[in-house]
């Protein structure tokens, strides 16, 4: 079954935001073996929405719009459609009373702007919002499915979950399994000029992962076998291979195994390693705790570096990083002490230590050792690297040392 | 002049990875005036890359593609621009040589795989990439400009950057000025059902920010007067006004124009009051470091908490939160010290503590007081509404205080 997504709204097609929409249905389609083949961003305007329409029937069986279903002048989502399609709108009574009252306990008030969301394809099926006041539509036409979705990403999200996926995962038969392979540290070409030999007889594909490296999917049959396959990529990249999930969570899982705890002193990341393990449910078996010490002051107090380390060897150094890594152990008695001190920028940068310096120092029980990484780019991305860099040694380490 | 996007990869239709490539060219071509009308992903399949360029010669003046340069049997634009445009395929001898440099450099081999990034359409201008391999090209075709481009970010960008953007701005006059006005905690609905009267006139888009409320972008004429819009708009939503940046920025000002500091002691949120802060360069002006204690008893030993509070109260509780506050003032003697403790879930809610559940203390100067919140949505969605509804109440507080 071959599916189309269109999302419409300027706020994408004038580069405002991100759509997560899309990329939450299309990942969700292919998981029941849906093949989307094309995601359109267009602006609210009525004759390219219905333009967009037009071409996803030439091609899809079925097909997903979100956004423009809101109560304002640009919500023209339910009128392209009927246009496109030949569908009368209705006034839908009932629908109007929920959504009335749906806002009535919400804010206190009744807004005669919402009374528009009560129009709907006429035979739709109305798929209701457990987040809020626009519902989803269903309709059919010419052997299509057209859904419907509002705009905000946790109203499509809880639409989708509640009332499409069972339906679309029931309607489709999946035989075929997928393995994620992630590496560290080397470039997509350097991986494919080996690997595309390999999996010529596969379905396959690469990604990047941003600040990371690339990582691959393979499909195959459920009965095909994979171990050797496995062996003969890793008999090539095994020193780069992630594991089969991504570099947090393989890190994440790695912890656990060997029953080891881990807490940061993060300068430059400013709580980016913390926040990034925490994201994980269950992080508080492995994550101590962390002290985000950005400025100097906080290095001297609440780690007990030498305030002459900082003047003689500055903020950015072996020195440094060894000294909150050590001071780091004393508060927080973790197996492993990572600290991390660098110059993320854009401005502070000089000819010895340049805008992108990070040094480290990891401290496993009484084993000191610190590296130091050059990396390129703005400051989020020097800090988004610093922080991957770091996941990735701490991997390298407990693996070396525990499993 | 209209624009359309085109990125391809199945990643993209796949819904593995967000199109940020579009995202940027989309927000950097509106900043220049044009008009972006369609955004395209589409799986590596080449004739519906064809297709996708087809459908926007007929509505564009000047098209971008993302993707699909690189050396592997799914790199298939080059191929799909010239059967689409009718221009020949050549190789590019000198182009070649930079390519085997550039890897050799990196990686010491030569890669016979990176060949096929050597052949380019015919005319085509050659953009250098400053930061990869693969170059971009552009190629002119029935009045129609044509821009090829990588697919990682970072390459996409530093080729349009360098290349293209001031040329396009040259291109066109710009005699706009757009406003953005942020709001908190409340819905886009509320807010549009008046605002929509008095900007009948204008020019505007509304925007769901996540986790925080919508904004608004109000485009004028630059010799439109825009305070007695701004002055109507107050009236009715000043208590839910931000500002005129992001949530984090207007904060970052306001701290910075009251010259008063900031710590965090953060649990549920992990580190990410911190890291969105430190995102902001030169927060090191305004933000004095924190504690991510995670666990109880970092709660104890770093902040000094006492043991029967928390066995007494739970460590998410008004009382815990309160000497999370007062322990981080003796130790970063910031101004204004916020602590929170919270249930992000997936598990650990209780009936009286249900998942969502936070607890924030904020200690200004002497004057302490707690604030207790309950969020919806999964783990992650929980730690952001928690990080931007402190942000929220810490700017309020600055302003009432300081301004």
């Amino acid at each position: 079954m071959k599916s189309c997504i269109i999302a419409t709204g300027n706020e994408l097609t004038e580069g405002i935001i991100l759509d997560k929409n899309s990329k939450y249905l299309a990942e969700r389609l292919k998981s029941v073996g849906y093949d989307t083949l094309k995601i359109t961003n267009v602006k609210d305007d009525l004759s390219l929405i219905k333009l967009s329409i037009e071409e996803s029937l030439e091609m899809c069986d079925i097909i997903f719009l979100t956004g423009g279903l809101g109560p304002t002048q640009d919500d023209l989502t339910v009128q392209a459609v009927s246009e496109s399609c030949n569908i009368d709108i209705v006034f839908n009574e009932e629908l109007f009373e929920k959504i009335k009252k749906y806002y009535y306990n919400k804010t206190g008030k009744y807004l005669s702007i919402l009374k528009k969301q009560s129009y709907v394809l006429k035979n739709a099926e109305i798929l209701q919002n457990p987040v809020g006041s626009a519902p989803g539509q269903k309709v059919h036409f010419n052997g299509h499915t057209i859904y419907l979705l509002p705009g905000p990403y946790n109203e499509m999200k809880a639409i989708f979950d509640t009332h499409i996926y069972d339906e679309l995962k029931s309607n489709m038969k999946n035989d075929h399994v997928e393995y994620s392979l992630y590496f560290y540290g080397l470039t997509e070409a350097e991986l494919m000029q080996e690997v595309s030999v390999i999996l010529k007889n596969f379905d396959y594909s690469t990604k990047i992962e941003e600040y990371i490296g690339p990582s691959l999917r393979i499909r195959m049959q459920k009965n095909d076998d994979f171990e050797p396959i496995l062996e003969k990529i890793l008999s090539q990249f095994s020193r780069y291979f992630i594991g089969f999930k991504s570099l947090e969570i393989t890190l994440f899982d790695v912890l656990m195994k060997s029953s080891k705890t881990l807490s940061f002193a993060e300068s430059c990341t400013g709580g980016m390693l913390s926040d990034t393990l925490v994201s994980i449910p269950g992080a508080s078996n492995v994550f101590k705790g962390s002290l985000v010490t950005y400025s100097n002051e906080s290095k001297v107090r609440l780690l007990d570096v030498k305030k002459e380390t900082i003047e003689k060897f500055g903020a950015v150094s072996e020195e440094t990083v060894k000294e909150m890594a050590y001071g780091l152990k004393k508060i927080m008695e973790s197996d492993i002490c990572v600290s991390v001190s660098g110059i993320a920028g854009p401005s502070l940068g000089s000819e010895q230590k340049p805008v992108g310096t990070v040094w480290y120092g990891f401290l496993i029980n009484e084993d000191f050792f610190a590296l130091k990484n050059v990396f390129t780019g703005d400051r989020d991305e020097i800090r988004k690297r610093a922080t991957y860099f770091a996941f990735w040694n701490i991997l390298d380490l407990v693996r070396k040392r525990y499993l």
